[in-house]
Parts: C-alpha cells; structure tokens; sequence
C-alpha cells in the first residue's frame, strides 16, 4: 500500500472504516474491495485512500474527501450501498463507520 | 490488533498517523512504539488506539482522544517528542499527522 500525501492543506474529511472479517479473505471480498476502491476513486470530491489489513482479518481503510456533501454522496451511490448491504450479510463480522473532519496536518519526508 | 469499540458518542477526537520505515521493523523501533503504546494510554483524555503495518513497511495507526486538548497535551509529552525526533532521524521516511475531530459514527456487529 502507498501512503497518501499530496492532499490539499486541511480542512478536508476523512472516513475511517475499521472492520473484522473471518480469514482467509474470501475471493468475493477481495473482488469487491477492488471494484468499490475503483468506484470511490471516480467520486466528486474523492482525495485519496489507504487501506490495510492484518492475517487476523483486522482492517483499517481511511478515505479523504474534499468536503462532507462528498461524503453523503459515496454514501448514497447505489453499487456502494449494495456493497455495503453484501458486506454485512456475508463478510463482515463487526465494523465502525467514523465520519471526521482534518484540521490540521503534518507531514515528514526525509531528505 | 483489536479494533477499538465502545468509544462515546461524537463528538470526540482521531489522529491518523501513518508513516513508512524501511524494512524489516527494527527492533529498537518495536519496543519504541510498545512503549509509546504503554505512554499514551496513561495520558488524560485516551480512548484508544488502533495500529497495522505491512511487510513493506506501511504503518498506519489511529489514536481517539475525548478532545483537542488532549491531543495537545500527548504532542507536548516530552518522552514522546523525544520518541518522535528518534523517529525522525533513525526510522522514518516518510510520515503523516492528520488531526480530526469525529463527528459520526456507525457501528456493525454481526448477531
């Protein structure tokens, strides 16, 4: 995974998804993470995302929005809803949603 | 890694920290980080903490704070700035501090 950098000073929101899933990851799961992170990037107001997950099936997805409405929208996208709706009927044991805004950011490169 | 649960209702407070090292880890940096682990939850205003990293060196880590102050209050701590300028000059490439205040939250657990 590739660390996002770039984004525009704050303020800008972020959506942190943490979530549970029995492993090994099925081949669905991983087709659909695929198809929704291919679908997220082509949303009005998307910045960026990082996604990792632990051979526990432990996972931690981070999206960057330029606003909240960008938010809403993702959220009201219809294939993203039935992901979503799969997610919890077939994949996922346990998940956490949390809808924040960045103020303030730092960043560090080595030279 | 569990995934943190039970936290209060919004408002409260994340800072997404990721970050790049080379690897492998570093065994230095390990017990650095177990004992930034140990530091941060004794600080005033913690929620807890949430912390992945891949083969490749990809970290990212997620701590919850009750309020901005406490998150000053951690910055300030002077173990861990001096944590960090190790980090900064032995470990790290590349890092990110973004500082947001969550203001929703949804939570799924499986019946």
């Amino acid at each position: 995974m590739s660390l996002v950098r770039n984004l525009p000073p704050p303020p800008y929101w972020a959506v942190i998804f943490t979530s549970k899933l029995d492993p090994p990851v099925p081949a669905d799961y991983a087709a659909m993470a695929d198809a929704m992170d291919d679908l997220a990037k082509t949303q009005p107001g998307y910045l960026g995302h990082e996604s990792l997950r632990d051979a526990a099936g432990t996972g931690i997805t981070i999206s960057y929005w330029r606003d909240e409405a960008s938010i809403l929208g993702w959220k009201r996208d219809l294939d993203h809803q039935a992901a979503m709706a799969s997610g919890r009927d077939k994949w996922y044991r346990r998940y956490h949603i949390r809808v924040a805004e960045v103020s303030r950011a730092y960043d560090f490169n080595r030279t």
